[in-house]
C-alpha cells in the first residue's frame, strides 16, 4: 500500500462544484453536518482515500463486518450548483500526514474544478451553549462580507489556537492553490456530539449554497453518533482497546 | 538493514493454506493460542521478518543469548488443510509500520496462496470473566453465518474502538486483496495472560479448521508467559529498562 | 507540497549581511526582539518558508483571514551592515524537521553570503529576574572575547541542557558550514513574554551591530504577544483546540 | 545534511580490532567506562557521526563553545590487540534511528575488520548496590563459557525487558553480520552516575582484553559526569530547557 491511495468508485461529471468538508473534530459538528447532507441530498460516493497516515486499525460495522479506516468523497448534482462532500473516520495520526492528506484532498478537488471550499467544525467553549453562534475564517478577505450576510461571526484572532487539521489546511493549502475557502465553526461545549451546533452551521451553509435541507433527522443522528463516540471515550479511559493493544510497547516509548 | 527484511528459513510447498495470526495483544490471547498450536502441531519455522518499525531492542533468551525482535512464520501440513502460523515479539512501534508490516505479512500469505486468514486476539472487559465468549469480526459478510455455527458471537459495532494493529489490518488489507479473513477475540480481563480465554478461542478455531488440539499444556504455558509479561510490567513502572534507557532524551520529547 | 518549500517574495542585493534569528522559544524573547527590529528598522519581507514539519494548522489573523504556519526572512540595508532577520510562527514539530529546516535556513543565508549569525532566545530561570543578564554561546572560540566586550556573560557549561531547536542548530550546522554564529540568551522567568529580557538582549545586539534601535514600543509589543500566548496556554489546558482536534486519535497513541 | 553523516578525522590502520561501545544509558555506566578508557589509553579520535536522528540541539562546552550532538569513534593500537571505542552524547531520538545508527556504527566496524564487539551498560535495580555484579548477554552461545571465566553472570532471561538501543542492536545486527558481540551490564541503582558499577564492568573488560587500566580517576570522573547529568535532570523537572523550548507545540501534540 502506498502512503495515500485514492480509489475511484464512480465517474461523475460535475460543473464547478463546491466542496464541503466534514471530517471528525470538536463536538463532531462538521462530520454530523456533512453526513446529514449526504443522506438528505442522496449524494453518491465517488471515491475512497486510504492512507498509512490514518490510525492503524479497522472499523467494525453494525453486522460484524470490518473495513479500513478511510475518507470518502460524495457527489450530488444540484439545481444551483453541484456539491462534493468529504467525510471520513479519522484525521491523520501523523504530523506530516495532515499535510499530505490535505494535498490529496485538494488534488481531487482540482480534478473536479472545485471553485469554493467550505470546511465545517466545532468551536469548543468548554461549557454548554444555549444558542450557538457560527464563527468564520476565510483564506480570501473578499469572502468576509459575503459570509457576514449569512450570519457568520468574525471575532478578532479567533480561534486563537489556529485551526488544526484538514479543516485548517484546506484553507491554507487551498489558498496557495488559488481556491477560495471558508471555515464555519459552530460554538459547542466540546464534550458531546452537538446537534444544536450542527443545525446552526447547516442553516448558514444552506443560505450560502441557496439550498434547503430538512433538519429533523439531525437530532437523532447526533444521538446515534454520540453512542459510538461514548464507547470510544470509555475505552480510551480504561485503556481496553480490543485486540492488538500497544501494551508491550508502552515501556519503550 | 531495510525497513522490512524477510529471511526465508525453509522452503515448503503448501496447498492453499489457512493463515493463523497470533501477535501480542490484550491478554496475550492470540499469541498464547498461536504458540500453543505451533508446539502441539509440530509446525516448522519457514520465515523470519525483521523491521526497523519494531522496538529498537533485542530479546534476551533463557541462556543469555540475544536475538533481534522479529515476527515468524511457521508451517504445518495437515490432513484437512495446511496451516501457516504467524507469531512474533512485538507489534509495530510506529504508525506507518503497522501498515507496512501487514503488507509484508500479506505478501508472504499471497506467495503461499493463502485462502483464508484467522487473526486471534483478546477482547478486554476490564474485569474477570468466568466463561469467556468469543467475539468475531469478518471482512466478508458471507463468513458470518459460518462463524456463528462454530459458536462465534457477533455484537453490533463491537469492538466499538475498532481492531487495532495487525489483527485488524490483516482483515482490512486482506479484504482489499480479495482474501477472506476472520478475527476471533476471546473475552478477557485484559490484565493477565489469560489461558481460559485462549482455550475458548482455540476451541472455536479447532472446529473451524476441523482439527483436534490437546489443550492441557495451555494453562502452564500461560503461567510461563505471565512471568515474562509481569517482568516487563514491573520494569515499565520503575522505569528501569536495562542498559540504554532513553533517560537523556526524555527532557527533549 | 514538498517537505520544505521556500517562496521568494522579493529579490534583494545584500552585502555580506548578518542574520538575526528570533523564532519562538522560552519567554518569546528572541521572537519579541526580532519582530521589534523588523518594525523599527522597516525591514522588508523577502522569503517565506513552508513545511510539513510545522504543526498541521493555520493561523487566524485579526480580520478572520487565515494563513499557513511559516517562517519568514526580512531584509534591511544598513549604514554599517545589511541585515537578514528570520522570524516565524513555530519551531519544527518533528525531530528530523529541526535539522531539515535549519538546513533550509542556512541555504538561504549562504545564498546571501551571510557572514555572521546571531540567534536570540531566553534562558529560563523559573523565577522572576530583576536585572536579566544575557548569556552567550558561540560556534567559534575567537568570538568569545568580542562578545564579552558587549557585556555577554559566558558561564561554564551553561545552558547545561544544551540549546534546543533552530537557535542551537544554526550554530552547530552553521559552524560545519564555516559561518560564525553567536547565541544570545536573555535571562527570564520563562512564564511570560518578557520585554525586560528582550531589552537586555536587544541592547547587546545593538552594540554588536553598531546600530541604534528605539526600545519604547517593546513593552507594549510584549503585552500584545502575551495576550496571544495566554490564549494558547488556556486552550492547551482545556484541551479545546478549535475544530479538528485529535480527540479521535488519542486513544490510539 | 543527510540523515547520517560520518566525518573521518584521521586514517588509521588497525589489525582486527575489538570494538568497545559506551553510549549513554542507565547509570551512565557504559559511557563512564568508555570515556575513562579513551583517556587512560590515550586513544585518538578517528571519526565523528552526525545524524538528524539525534535530539535537535547543540551541546554547550565549558568555555561557551557549542558543538553538534554526535557519536565518536576513537582508536588505540595495543600490544595484545587494537581497540576501537565508540562514545557519544545521545542515543537516537527516533525509533528507526536506533536501527539506522547501529547500521552505520557496524559499517565503520566492518571497514576496520572488527572481530568482536563489547557493548557496555548498566543494569538498573532501583536500589543501592554494595557489590555490583556484572551481567552478560551474547549473540553467540560459544561466548558464554569464556565470559563466565572473567566473572560475568548469566541469569535466565535477564534483562527481561531486553536490551534497548545501540547496546542491544549491536549484538542483534552484529550477529546477523557474523560479528561476535557481548553486552556487559553492571548492576546499579540507576539513579546516579555509578563509578562502582563502572569499575566492576571495567575490571571484567580488562581481563577479557588482557589489558591493565588504572581506575583511580574513575571516581572523580563520575563526580564530574554526575554534575552534568544532575543539571539535565533538574531542567527536565522544571521544564526550563533553555532557548527554543517546544512550548508552542505542546498544545498540538
Amino acid at each position: 500500500m502506498e502512503r495515500i491511495e485514492v480509489k475511484e468508485i464512480k465517474q461523475v461529471e460535475l460543473e464547478n462544484p463546491v466542496l464541503v468538508e466534514g471530517l471528525p473534530g470538536i463536538g463532531h459538528v462538521g462530520k454530523l453536518v456533512a453526513e446529514h447532507m449526504i443522506d438528505e441530498l442522496g449524494a453518491e460516493k465517488i471515491a475512497e482515500v486510504y492512507s498509512s497516515h490514518f490510525p492503524p486499525q479497522v472499523i467494525v460495522l453494525a453486522n460484524g463486518l470490518v473495513r479500513m479506516v478511510r475518507s470518502e468523497f460524495y457527489a450530488v448534482k444540484g439545481e444551483k450548483q453541484d456539491l462534493l462532500i468529504l467525510v471520513g473516520d479519522h484525521q491523520s495520526a501523523t504530523n506530516e500526514g495532515h499535510y499530505e492528506l490535505t494535498d490529496a484532498y485538494l488534488d481531487i478537488a482540482k480534478r473536479h474544478n472545485v471553485r469554493r471550499i467550505y470546511t465545517l467544525g466545532g468551536y469548543g467553549l468548554g461549557q454548554l451553549v444555549e444558542k450557538p453562534a457560527v464563527l468564520g475564517a476565510v483564506n480570501n478577505e473578499a469572502l468576509i462580507e459575503e459570509m457576514k450576510q449569512y450570519g457568520v461571526l468574525f471575532k478578532e484572532n479567533e480561534p486563537g489556537g489556529g485551526i488544526v487539521g484538514a479543516s485548517g489546511l484546506l484553507l491554507g493549502l487551498g489558498g496557495l492553490a488559488g481556491i477560495d475557502a471558508i471555515c464555519l465553526m459552530g460554538e459547542t461545549s466540546g464534550y458531546l456530539v452537538d446537534p444544536k451546533s450542527a443545525q446552526a452551521v447547516l442553516s448558514i451553509l444552506c443560505k450560502a449554497l441557496s439550498i434547503d435541507i430538512n433538519m429533523q433527522a439531525l437530532e437523532e443522528r447526533a444521538k446515534d453518533m454520540e453512542k459510538i463516540v461514548a464507547r470510544l471515550r470509555e475505552m480510551e479511559q480504561t485503556g481496553m482497546h480490543e485486540v492488538a493493544s500497544e501494551e508491550d510497547l508502552r515501556y519503550i516509548r
